[in-house]
C-alpha cells in the first residue's frame, strides 16, 4: 500500500538482503507520529528513476538493520510505557506455569522439550492486568473519546487520520488487537473502512514440527505480509512454543483455548470444564495472546442440525464442543459462562474472535440451517461482550460456492451490526486438494471487496498435512493478492498506486522496478532469468516471453516516438483521416437493406 | 463433470500411468453415441467403495492404453468420414509451401529446421475446402436444423440434447470450432450454455524453445484439461511447429495468422499487406487452424485513444495493427477486408475468434474509452460473421479490477448478441508478477460464473518470460479450479456431483480417492505423503494438519456413532434437553432491561 502521509519517512540507512547475498532495493524507514517513541514502519521502494514508493510494512524489526534482534530476549516492548502511562493496569503474581501447561503428566515417562533450552529465557516480567476493574481496552478508550497511541500508531500506517479510527473502533466496526501483555507488537486495525488483513496460521501439532520451527515460521509469514499470526499448536509445549512465539511476535498472535485446554484432558473432549477452560485462558492472556478464538455458538440444539451434512463439523473447536455438550446432554460452557469470560478478556484486552465451529467444511454444506443458527448465536454474543468492552471480530466460512458468497458477509454484517468479519477463504470448490490456496483465494478476494475485514489464509497443504516454510510463504502471497485485489474493488484510497507504480515500470521495461515493487521480488526475477539471464536483459525492451519483435509494449513505445507523445499529438496527425470516417459514420459496410 | 449419461461407458481394460510407474486409479472409457464411430472419451474414476465417478475428459487417444500413437504420423482422422458424407467439401492441390512460410528467406544463410526430421512426415492428405459455394459451417447446419455428429458427440459430452446443442450454435450463443482440415479432433463446445472451457497458449519465440517442446507442451496441456490450444509460435518454422501440432491434438486449435504474416515481412508492420495476410490465413486453414483471432477491431480512429493510456496497447497483434494504421494513415486492411475474409474462413469452416486488441494491459487502464470503442467494433464485425454463417467468438481482456468485470461482460453479450466471451482472465491487480495465474484466476472465475464461455489461461510466468512445462500445468489446473467453480456457481447440471464425490471419500478418510478424484491427484499424493508417507496414513483418521486427537472429522464421525447417524437419531436423545432451551427463548442471558 503506497503510503499517502505527507511526512517523509526517516530512511535507515543500507540495504537489507532478504535472502543471503540477494539485495532487493527497498529500506525499512519509519514515520514518526506526535511523539518521539511513535514511528510507524514503512517499507520504502526505491526506483532507478529516482522516485519511491512506500509500503505497508509487516516485517517487524527483523527487516531493520539498524535493528539487534535476539529471539532468546524477543523484541523490545514498544508500548510498554503507553501501557504503564495509562495508570490503568498493574502487574501481578500471575499463575504458576505447570508442566501440564506443556501437555506434561508428573506421570509422564518424557519431558518433552521443557528443559533449560526450551524455557524462554527472555527478560524478567510480570503479568499485568486491569487495575481494580478499569475498563482498559482500546474499545473503552475509543468510546471515553480517547485516541490512544495504538490508534494514532495505526492512523498513520492507514493514512487515515485517528478520529476515524477511534470512531470505527467505538462504534465496534474495527477492532485494534493488543493485550497489555504483548508490548512487543506494532499496533493494527481489522475493519472494513481499513486495509484487508491477512491472518496466517501456524502451530506445531502432535505429529510434526518443533518450537524453533514455529518461531521461524512466524517470522517468515510477517516478512511477506502477515498482518496477524494464529498458534494453532496442539502438541506438547503448547505453553513454552507460545511464548517464544510472543516475545518475538511484531504481529497481534490469537490462539484458539480450547486447543490447548484439550490437551490438559489429554484429548478427552467430554473432560473438559468450565474451571480448565477458564485457568487455561487466564494463562494465555497473562502470556499476552491479543486475540482468542472462542466457538461459544456451538450449542447444543445446534449439533442435530449437522447430523445430515456431507462433511459434519470441520472445525476443530466446533467439533470438540459438540462432543461435549452430546456427551454431557449439557448445553456448552462457554456459552453458559460466556458473560464471566468477558469479564476476563476485558482485564488484559484480549480480542474475540467468535469462531464459527459449524461452518461448512463442503460445497455442499454451505449456508445451510446448522451455519446460520451459529451466526445468529454469534450476533447475540458479539451484543453481550460489547457491554464488557470486549473488542469484537466474527469467524466466517469455509467451504462457499461463488454465489452464495455474498449471503454470507450480508447477514453477517446484519446480524453482528458490522463486527469486523474473519473469514477463512472461502473455498470455492472441493476439486482440487494441492490448490486450495487457489480455490480460496477466489473466493477470499470476493468476500473481501463485499466487506470482509481479515482473510486467514489457506495453505497448499490444506486438507493434506502441516504447512511447511514455502507453504506458508505461498499462503500469504496467495492472500496478500486476494486482500489487495478487494482494496483495489473497495476504491481505498491509495490502493492503485502500488498497481500503477509496477506498470509504469513494465512499460519502461524498468525490470529491476518490476521486481522490487513485486509482491514477491525473489520469485519474479528467478522467473525472468529462467529465459534471459543476462544481465542486459534487465535494461531489454522485451523478454522471452514474445521476444523483441513481438513485444506489444515495445511496439506501443515506438508508436509514440513516432506519432507524438499525446493523444493530442497523434490525433492532430489523424484529424484528416478520422474526419473521413466520421463522415462515413465510422463504417465501411452499408447496411443489408442498402 | 460427472457424467449424467444413463448409457455406461465402454470401459477400457487396463490402467493407464499417469507418469512412469505412478498409477492414478481411474480408466479411458468411452460413450457410445448412434453409431458405431461416434465415441465420447471420459474419465472413470474407481472408488475404494466400488462406486464411480466419470468425468469429462480432454486427453485424447494418449490416455487410452489400447490407443496406438506415433507423434510421426498423428493421430486417426476421427472426423473424416463425417466430413465426407456430407459430401458439401472437395479436396484440391492447396497452395504450395514456400520456405517463407517457415520464415526462411532464400538469401537466408541458416535452413533453420526445415529439413527432413523437422518437416511431418504423417500421412498423405490434400486440403480440403467448401465445394461451389455450399456453406459447411456448423453453424450452417445448425441453422438448417440439422444435427451433425459433432453436435451429437458434444451433446453426449455435456450431458444435454442434440437439439440444444443445435439451438445454441444456430443462435450465435455458442461455437464448435472444427476445420474441415483437422478430423483429428474431439468436437468441443463453447458457449455460456454448457461447461466453462479452458484454453492453454503454447508456441515458441524468435528467442527459445523448439517443435518438439511445442507438440510436448500440447498434450501436455489437453492432459492435465486444456479444452482447445492456441499455438502463438512466432519464430521460425512457425508452418512446420503448426503441422506437427495440428497432426497431434485431440483439442481444437486456435492462432493469430498475424504473427507469421509478419515473420513473412521480417517484422517490419508497415510492410504488412491485405495479399500477405490473405495469403496466410489460406495457409493456415488448409492446415486445420479451428479458430483464428483476428484484431479487425483495431480501427485506426481508435488509436489516438490509447494516447494517454499507462500501458498503451499491450496485444501484441493490436499494437501490429495500430503501427499499420498509423504507419499508412490509413484504416485498418482487416477491417476494409473483412466480408471477403468472412467468404475465406466459411470456405473451411474456421471460426472468428475476434480479438481485443486494445484491451487494458493495466488496472489504470480497464474499462476505458479504447477499450469499449473496439468492443462496439466487434458487435458490428459479429453481426457481418453471422451473415457469412462463420462461427464467431470475442476475446475480452485482460487486466480489470473486481469491481469493473462485470460491466465486461455484459457489455459484450448486449452488444454481440450474446456471441460467447473468451477471456484472459482477467488479472484483478498489477503487483503480482510471478503470481498471475492467481491474480488472474480470481477474474477468471468471477466473470465465468457471469458468463464468458472460454478463459484463456494464464501462467505464473506471464510478463516475465516463456512458459516452461511446469507453467504450462500449474496454469491449466489454476484455470480448471476457475472454470469449475463457475460450473458450481451458475448451477450446472451434474457440476456439483464431483466436489461432493471428493468430500464424502474426505470425510470417510478414503484418502485414495481423495487423491484420484483431485484435479491433481499426483500433488495431493505427494504434499500428503510428505508429512505421512507410511502407507497406514492412507487408511488413517487424520493428517498431519491436525493430528488425530484434533481431527474435527473424525469427532464429528465419533458423534455420529455415538449418537446414531441421522438427525432424528441425535435429536431424540436430545429431545427434553433441547425443550427446556426453547423454553427458555435458547437464551441464557436476559434481556439488560430484565
Amino acid at each position: 500500500m503506497t503510503n499517502e502521509d505527507a511526512r517523509t519517512p526517516a530512511s535507515v540507512q543500507g540495504e537489507k538482503s532478504q535472502e543471503a547475498g540477494k539485495s532487493i532495493g527497498w529500506h525499512k524507514a519509519y514515520v514518526e507520529g506526535s511523539r518521539p517513541d511513535l514511528r510507524v514502519p514503512v517499507r520504502q521502494v526505491h526506483l532507478t528513476n529516482g522516485q519511491s514508493v512506500t509500503l505497508y510494512d509487516t516485517s517487524g524489526p527483523y527487516t531493520d538493520p539498524l535493528a539487534e534482534t535476539d529471539v532468546r530476549r524477543g523484541l523490545p516492548p514498544l508500548r510498554e510505557n503507553w501501557i504503564i502511562a495509562r495508570g490503568d493496569t498493574a502487574e501481578y503474581a500471575g499463575r504458576p506455569v505447570r508442566p501440564e501447561d506443556d501437555g506434561i503428566k508428573h506421570t509422564s515417562p518424557r519431558g518433552g522439550l521443557r528443559n533449560l533450552d526450551a524455557v524462554f529465557p527472555g527478560r524478567p516480567r510480570q503479568p499485568r492486568r486491569s487495575r481494580d476493574g478499569k475498563a482498559v481496552t482500546q474499545l473503552a478508550y475509543a468510546r471515553r473519546g480517547e485516541i490512544t497511541p495504538e490508534m494514532e500508531f495505526v492512523a498513520i500506517r492507514e493514512n487515515v487520520s485517528p478520529e476515524v479510527v477511534r470512531d470505527e473502533i467505538a462504534a465496534g466496526r474495527a477492532v485494534l488487537p493488543a493485550n497489555v501483555n504483548h508490548p512487543e507488537i506494532e499496533p493494527m486495525i481489522i475493519g472494513k473502512r481499513f486495509l484487508v488483513k491477512v491472518n496466517a496460521n501456524i502451530g506445531n501439532s502432535a505429529v510434526t514440527s518443533s518450537i524453533e520451527e514455529e518461531v521461524e515460521k512466524m517470522t517468515w509469514a510477517t516478512r511477506w505480509g502477515a498482518d496477524t499470526v494464529m498458534d494453532l499448536s496442539t502438541g506438547r509445549n503448547i505453553h513454552t512454543t507460545r511464548e517464544w512465539v510472543l516475545r518475538n511476535s511484531p504481529v497481534p498472535i490469537g490462539t484458539v483455548p480450547l486447543y490447548q485446554a484439550l490437551e490438559k484432558v489429554d484429548g478427552r473432549a467430554e473432560e473438559l470444564t468450565w474451571e480448565i477452560y477458564k485457568d487455561t485462558v487466564i494463562e494465555q492472556a497473562e502470556q499476552g495472546v491479543d486475540y482468542m478464538t472462542v466457538h461459544a455458538g456451538v450449542r447444543l440444539p445446534y449439533v442435530p442440525l449437522t447430523a445430515n451434512r456431507k462433511t459434519g463439523i470441520v472445525s476443530r473447536g466446533g467439533s470438540i464442543m459438540a462432543a461435549w455438550c452430546l456427551a454431557h446432554h449439557r448445553e456448552s460452557f462457554l456459552y453458559e459462562n460466556f458473560e464471566e469470560l468477558c469479564e476476563i478478556l476485558a482485564a488484559y484486552d484480549v480480542t474475540y474472535s467468535l469462531g464459527d465451529g459449524l461452518r461448512p467444511g463442503s460445497i455442499a454444506d454451505a449456508n445451510d440451517e446448522a451455519q446460520f443458527a451459529e451466526l445468529r448465536t454469534l450476533g447475540e454474543l458479539n451484543t453481550i461482550a460489547k457491554r464488557f468492552n470486549v473488542q469484537t471480530m466474527i469467524e466466517g466460512p469455509g467451504h462457499v460456492p461463488m454465489h452464495k458468497i455474498k449471503e454470507n458477509i450480508d447477514l453477517q454484517q446484519e446480524i453482528c451490526d458490522e463486527a469486523p468479519f474473519y473469514t477463512l477463504g472461502p473455498l470455492t470448490t472441493d476439486i482440487a486438494p494441492a490448490y486450495d490456496h487457489i480455490t480460496s483465494g477466489i473466493g477470499a478476494a470476493m468476500i473481501a471487496w463485499w466487506g470482509t475485514a481479515m482473510l486467514c489464509y489457506v495453505t497448499p497443504k490444506e486438507h493434506l498435512g502441516l504447512p511447511n516454510r514455502d507453504d506458508v510463504k505461498t499462503g500469504v502471497i496467495t492472500y496478500k493478492i486476494a486482500a489487495h485485489a478487494a482494496d483495489l474493488a473497495k476504491g481505498h484510497p491509495g490502493a492503485q498506486e502500488w498497481d500503477d507504480a509496477l506498470s509504469d515500470a513494465r512499460f519502461e521495461f524498468r525490470w529491476e522496478d518490476q521486481f522490487n515493487l513485486a509482491l514477491d521480488p525473489d520469485t519474479a526475477r528467478e522467473f525472468h532469468d529462467e529465459t534471459l539471464p543476462a544481465e542486459p536483459a534487465k535494461t531489454a525492451h522485451f523478454c522471452s516471453m514474445c521476444g523483441p519483435k513481438f513485444c506489444s509494449m515495445k511496439i506501443s513505445q515506438d508508436i509514440r516516438r513516432q506519432h507524438g507523445e499525446s493523444r493530442e499529438d497523434i490525433e492532430e496527425g489523424m484529424a484528416q483521416k478520422s474526419k473521413e470516417f466520421a463522415a462515413a459514420g465510422n463504417r465501411v459496410y452499408l447496411p443489408i437493406a442498402d
